[in-house]
């Protein structure tokens, strides 16, 4: 409900890659290639403190592109989402180049430990004096799971099942020590108290672990959930974990259903619906003339190839799309046998209004490789902040992911025009309120 | 041999941690206790770099201790290595901050998987510009098990040959980049040259990997490897993969055997002798004058306790020393049953000249949980560095990992101190040669 206190959350979405979540944005002219320094990164998290973004939120996938024509060779020659580098030294970096932005970064719950990730996260929270944030994703990728030495991903309802009980360990390890336990009197030789530090002892399905963890409490205790599932039993998972849900929906409409469906979900849990953040990802391309903005977007739209959109979606997907022609109607039994994403699937049915869309039909609807895949707001400043208003003011989010369509222009530009903008219609703060993430996002 | 241009190897052993390897460390009146900021580490790094060290490395463990009376109650609260930091944001921290020093994590190969550490030390190796280096270790220890999800560790013998396809599958997918693949021309679309870059294709007893990696080739190509293992098995990995070996025993008599024994092994693995480092780790208490160093030296041994050296004990053999009184035999049934660190227990037995040592041979002997666990160097700065140079030059090392008796007074004494007395003598570097680790310690 909109009030005069009410202000929009604003995340940006980076990759410690090549090239952003758009893969023809390393084309780019204005480009910067410098990716393999901690400087790249730690520019842009400059430039995002002084635009107040509340987080900068970097994704990860533990593979390159493999599954179109079964070779990762069109990811390497194009850039196509070929390099993915650890995000935790980028993390790092980008958290001791400022001081109130929130660091977040993903780590799957199919591959790692959960001690591992527990004693991770609080310890960049430590580092960070409170501003890390967890991504929390079920990994879906054929290729990431071939890297890992499993030969197939386990199916969607065991991911999620997993990553429950996975939760569980991670919150409860965090859980292990209590808020005042460090003593530190040396003379004494007395460290910490150990009433206030306990055992775990999770004995579940798929994870054993005993603690405690051999990190003290961290400045926020546990450091923000973001999480990105759209699907049903991913909804349900956001619903009880997360903090901030990351979406992608294609109109105002969609994201205003998912905002009513996921915040009702939330109360159903006995949770404030406050304190779970809806932010869907958009990208912005703003200039200070209507029609300079349309010619910026232009000539970024000319940057995707047609193989840009097959290898994503084969990776999506886990299905090669190179076994067929562009308008051949892709068979229940080859629906049937895509693992990946299910909310893309749902999508490009929905859009096509066909049953068995065509390839052609993949690439037109779900807009994979291309800057359509995200809504696009593309205009004035005046004009984008109003749109951006109206999506926060109707329902549609509390804030939003904004996507590069190229890196650093995009965060450049946002901050220099539509930042400004948006503070002087009120509905984005113009300091940083406290000093942690969760103080900052104004979670409990 | 020694040569007028052969100069010494100098390694600092860090902790991200409450305590250094000694625990009384943080009981020392000058002890700083920030260590939950990465102002500590940096701190630390500046003065190692401005003591031309060569290189930092931190060593890790995935519990707290917690055998001894089966809990973690004494860790806790007498501060024995209770906390253990996440090492990857400390190690981008003392990189950030550093331009020469060369920055070393430990991370186990019984915990992780091949393709996360590969992609992990070749992402630090380009924040570093060149300057990263991985400690492997086989985890040892029941408490870390059961953290991760496992009841008892596997035998020796099996760490170490799963430890060996580790490396094949890591130093395998550090190549699957070549040197000049990257191309980079944004005009044309080409990103990289996918002639110069493959898969893996590792199917083994205890890994699958595919590759290729995600990230494009690494200022070293492969960062430095460290290994500490001693054993007969512990020998074979090292003279097989080691770039730098740390090791601790007690006499130069000791050191010079392992000195020659590794070096001849390398040889026989096709290695040139000379790039395999021998790094003997030793505690330096040093001061203007050898009563004051001796006075020194008195203050930190009183820091030590007999719950220090007995939950340090239980750790390292997962076996609970408070089952029997100090000064009973332990049985041929019990030595057999421990399955830690055979160093220690064939140190103890030889040292004690006892087939069966008592709970306080063990104390004495292994030198647990106080400084005599290594070498200490005592004394004026002049007298040290002649030592120094003595094991130098007497083919028991070609280096050294000095440890903290307390932090950060450790390393400002010895760099202020000791460092220009090497300097003087000629055996030891006055500036960084190169800007790579691989450059500073002549490796190939």
């Amino acid at each position: 409900m909109p009030s005069k206190s009410r202000e929009m959350v604003l995340v940006a979405f980076i990759q410690a890659a090549n090239c952003s979540n758009y893969p023809g944005s390393w084309r780019h002219p204005e480009a910067d290639h410098s990716f393999l320094t901690p400087q790249y990164y730690q520019n842009i998290a400059g430039t995002l403190e002084s635009g107040k973004f509340h987080l900068a939120f970097l994704d990860d996938r533990l593979a390159m592109p493999s599954q179109y024509r079964d070779s990762y060779e069109d990811a390497v020659r194009y850039g196509i989402r070929s390099v993915k580098l650890d995000l935790i030294p980028i993390m790092t970096a980008m958290g001791l180049a400022t001081h109130n932005l929130g660091i977040g970064g993903t780590y799957s719950t199919s591959y790692y430990q959960p001690f591992h990730v527990a004693r991770l996260f609080a310890t960049l929270d430590h580092m960070t004096s409170g501003r890390s944030a967890w991504n929390v994703v079920t990994s879906l990728n054929d290729a990431e799971a071939q890297n890992f030495g499993l030969n197939k991903h386990m199916t969607h309802d065991d991911r999620y099942n997993q990553a429950d009980e996975f939760m569980e360990v991670v919150t409860g390890l965090w859980g292990t020590w209590g808020e005042d336990a460090l003593v530190l009197d040396a003379t004494a030789g007395e460290f910490a108290d150990p009433a206030k530090v306990k055992r775990l002892d999770h004995a579940g399905e798929w994870f054993n672990s005993r603690g405690p963890l051999t990190v003290p409490r961290s400045p926020q205790g546990r450091p923000v959930i973001i999480q990105a599932g759209q699907s049903l039993r991913g909804r349900e998972f956001a619903a009880k974990w997360a903090e901030l849900v990351f979406v992608i929906f294609p109109t105002l409409q969609a994201n205003q259903e998912f905002y009513s469906d996921i915040k009702y979900k939330a109360k159903l849990n006995g949770r404030d619906a406050n304190d779970l953040i809806v932010a869907p990802a958009v990208y912005v391309v703003v200039a200070q003339s209507e029609r300079e903005a349309e010619e910026k977007l232009h000539e970024i739209e000319t940057l995707s190839t047609t193989i840009d959109a097959l290898s994503l979606l084969s990776e999506v997907f886990n299905y090669d799309f190179s076994l067929h022609p562009l308008d051949e109607p892709l068979s229940d039994d080859i629906l049937r046998s895509m693992t990946g994403l299910r909310g893309f699937l749902d999508r490009v049915v929905e859009l096509s209004g066909k049953r068995n869309p065509t390839v052609q039909d993949f690439i037109t609807h779900s807009g994979r490789g291309t800057v359509k895949e995200l809504p696009v707001f593309v205009g004035s400043p005046n004009k984008i902040a109003d749109e951006m208003a109206h999506w926060f003011n109707s329902k549609a989010c509390d804030g939003f992911v904004v996507a590069a369509t190229h890196v650093p222009g995009t965060y450049d530009d946002f901050c220099e025009m539509v930042v400004p903008e948006l503070q002087s219609r009120g509905v984005f703060h113009e300091e940083y309120s406290g000093t942690t993430l969760r103080d900052s996002l104004g979670l409990a």
